[in-house]
């Protein structure tokens, strides 16, 4: 069990059920288990098997295919973030470290080697592909003409933009030949078989990783569009843009569209996200004996906005038992986004907490729990953070107004003050951010 | 029955209990009723009253006590906004029409007036003083020097700053000789009893109507940081900022501060807020068969930003039927802020629905309808505005695709041009903005 408590959550009388509820959502997405219910299939008795895992949960995911079908599987490949235990558990596997949020020189290798490996591919093959968050960024294979280095420089661009990542991954479908549909290109005729760990809210299927093995419904338009958008048209490389405006002009082949033949065989299934974990949550706060519901599981928008949302729902659950009377346990999923304007140390989830200090203060027997899915909340090693009606008092009294950090981006100094930060290591699952905001 | 009712919700299933709700909602807030229960008090039994109502809802809070007092009231002075209702239908009342949000030649009036009246208040008398919203610009008293095209530019400029209306209010207080207890020195040694129509959220009693009988904790070293923060310093007029560092350096008196003598007769009470009517609207969801809760009374934030979250919780209850199962009716309370980029028409609550409508396209049986209470929704004629599932189907047909409006702030003109702006007219009460996320 991991440990999921802070030295406040410690002392309180919600602190081991709510540790509890936390534990059932993760433990709800868990890529092992998942993987391993989705793959008794019947195409996967008999035939040979290319699986390849692209992802921040690959490792596991991978794991998790290989003990399910130790037979079957002829080639493994495993493309993961850097950092990610890489040994080469099996004898047909091959695993490969690569960059993220910015592909790197691994990220290639990763694209090359997979393009090679399904060259090969034959057509009473299957290949199995478990994609999980990141993998657009873990593997590329750029258009002729267009460097891995001008893929990041464009990359940089896009996300530093506030580009939402639909927009980002659009073009990067466009400039990449395993993206967008260009994976089941190149592995046709095999069918293909993918089974998705989501980390895109809503779950578009096309977005995830950059959608390798689905239709692609974005064009080269849409491309120079969202360029014209960001302001970035007279920014990106040359080489990127000369390629985009070639597209538009027919002088490239589009991304596969759909209904195009080489998706008539094979399968896309999302097996976890966020309302998996939310719905387990729910499930174990009811055991627990908690009034409860799942207020949203797409929450979206600047952390501290967000925050100051939350802090009034708390504020409603005390005075009024609104909307849900004591002892209540509201879940939220989704994820928030940080404008940064200071150098401080923190993530979303810690932000969203600090938003709630001052609101939260003097409010008897609440709690409000963040949490990165993924156990790790921006470049911390936190999860997320722990605030209660005590949290501005105890904050004060170490001089730490919390404003003072809020304007730093600087969350996790101040919780860390309070040896409120919540860390649990790294869960090598990624289906974005929960809330629970509790009360007894 | 006012017509709560819009083209779209004319046709839907829910139109007429929505409609139903919304009614109970103001009813319960309705100003005239609320003064009534709160008169029947010993101390206005025998004693000469000198009547004060001041705020969007003084011309009803004003009838109620002068049909409950008839005998008592020897003056009264009543304050409203243009364009409300102002014949003087009893013999000792004078009606003064000025300018809201920003004050005109008329609030000066009604200042003026004011102080040149309780300058004869006697200590046997009584001081019966009916707040509602608007009061801060309704009514005003510059200090010496600073002139009312002053207070107007800026005023102006805090309100497009996007400051929380208790900064707002900190700033006026201390250019105003009627706010920030200003009225209750002017009307020393006379007890004064405050009752309070509140439309700023959680009640500050400080901050509504830029609190004219009750201690001011803010001080003149706070509007300093307030124009700082908001990067208004060098933009006020030179005649504002002077007065202000005069008072940080003590060459003004500071407002009344808490514990000063002249607040140790009379007292304060809030006889209505938008807890008062978002329990009415919950009691009334409930009597219609509707699942319903009430999220938050204190809902707050960048309008856009909270119109995202709640397009967040109108799909979870369509997908999941969580928080509330089908049909259900959630419940929010609030005041949203705008900060404008645009030059459009438009007001918080229709700005809030402008930007569900893409998150809402396609979603079956389920509608949202923002609300201001006062039926004035910014600088507008509407109420507020409803959405669909239909809206952005029914708004790209007529070339209006949403988010063009969001840029210009321009949310009226979109939803006049679908038919789905709420007008109920004046309602001649203001407790902030309701929300209801309704599906069946």
């Amino acid at each position: 069990m991991l440990p999921i408590e802070t030295s406040t959550l410690r002392h309180l009388p919600i602190g081991q059920p709510l540790a509890r509820i936390v534990q059932a959502a993760l433990a709800a997405v868990a890529p092992g288990p998942l993987v391993r219910r989705a793959l008794p299939l019947a195409e996967f008795a008999t035939k040979p098997l290319r699986l390849l895992a692209i992802g921040k949960a690959s490792v596991p995911m991978a794991h998790a295919a290989l003990d399910a079908l130790p037979d079957q599987v002829h080639t493994a490949l495993i493309v993961t973030k850097e950092g990610e235990a890489t040994q080469e558990w099996h004898p047909r596997t091959t695993v490969i470290a690569a960059g993220h949020p910015i592909a790197n020189a691994n990220s290639l290798v990763a694209g090359e080697t997979i393009a090679r490996s399904l060259a090969t591919t034959a057509a009473d093959e299957r290949v199995l592909v478990l994609l999980s968050g990141g993998g657009s960024a873990l593997m590329v294979l750029p258009v002729p003409g267009v460097t891995l280095s001008d893929l990041q420089q464009m990359t940089h661009l896009l996300l530093a933009s506030g580009a939402p990542i639909t927009a980002v991954n659009t073009v990067r479908k466009h400039l990449d030949l395993v993206k967008g549909g260009g994976l089941a290109r190149l592995a046709y005729p095999a069918p293909i078989i993918t089974l998705i760990l989501s980390d895109v809210l809503g779950n578009p299927l096309d977005v995830i990783a950059s959608g390798p093995t689905v239709p692609d419904p974005s064009t080269y338009g849409d491309t120079l569009a969202i360029l014209e958008r960001y302001a970035l048209t007279e920014r990106v490389p040359a080489a990127i843009l000369t390629h985009l405006v070639r597209g538009t002009r027919g002088g490239w082949p589009e991304t596969p569209k759909p209904g195009d033949a080489i998706f008539s065989h094979g399968y896309t299934t999302v097996i976890g996200d966020i309302e998996v974990a939310a719905k387990a949550a729910l499930l174990q706060a009811q055991v627990e004996g908690f009034h409860t519901a799942i207020l949203t599981t797409a929450m979206e928008g600047e952390a501290r906005e967000v925050g100051r949302f939350f802090a009034s729902i708390a504020q409603e659950m005390v005075h009024s038992g609104q909307p849900l009377p004591r002892p209540a346990c509201l879940i939220i999923g989704g994820e928030t986004t940080v404008t940064l304007h200071g150098t401080g140390r923190g993530g979303r989830n810690q932000e969203v907490a600090l938003a709630m200090v001052e609101a939260l203060a003097g409010l008897d027997r609440v709690a409000v729990l963040t949490l990165a899915t993924d156990g790790v909340d921006g470049p911390t090693d936190a999860a997320g953070a722990v605030v209660t009606g005590t949290s501005l008092q105890r904050a004060l009294e170490l001089h730490c107004p919390p404003t003072d950090f809020l304007v730093r981006n600087d969350a996790m100094t101040f919780f860390d003050g309070l040896g409120d930060v919540l860390r649990i290591g790294p869960t090598s699952t990624n289906v974005n951010d929960l809330t629970f905001i509790v009360t007894w």
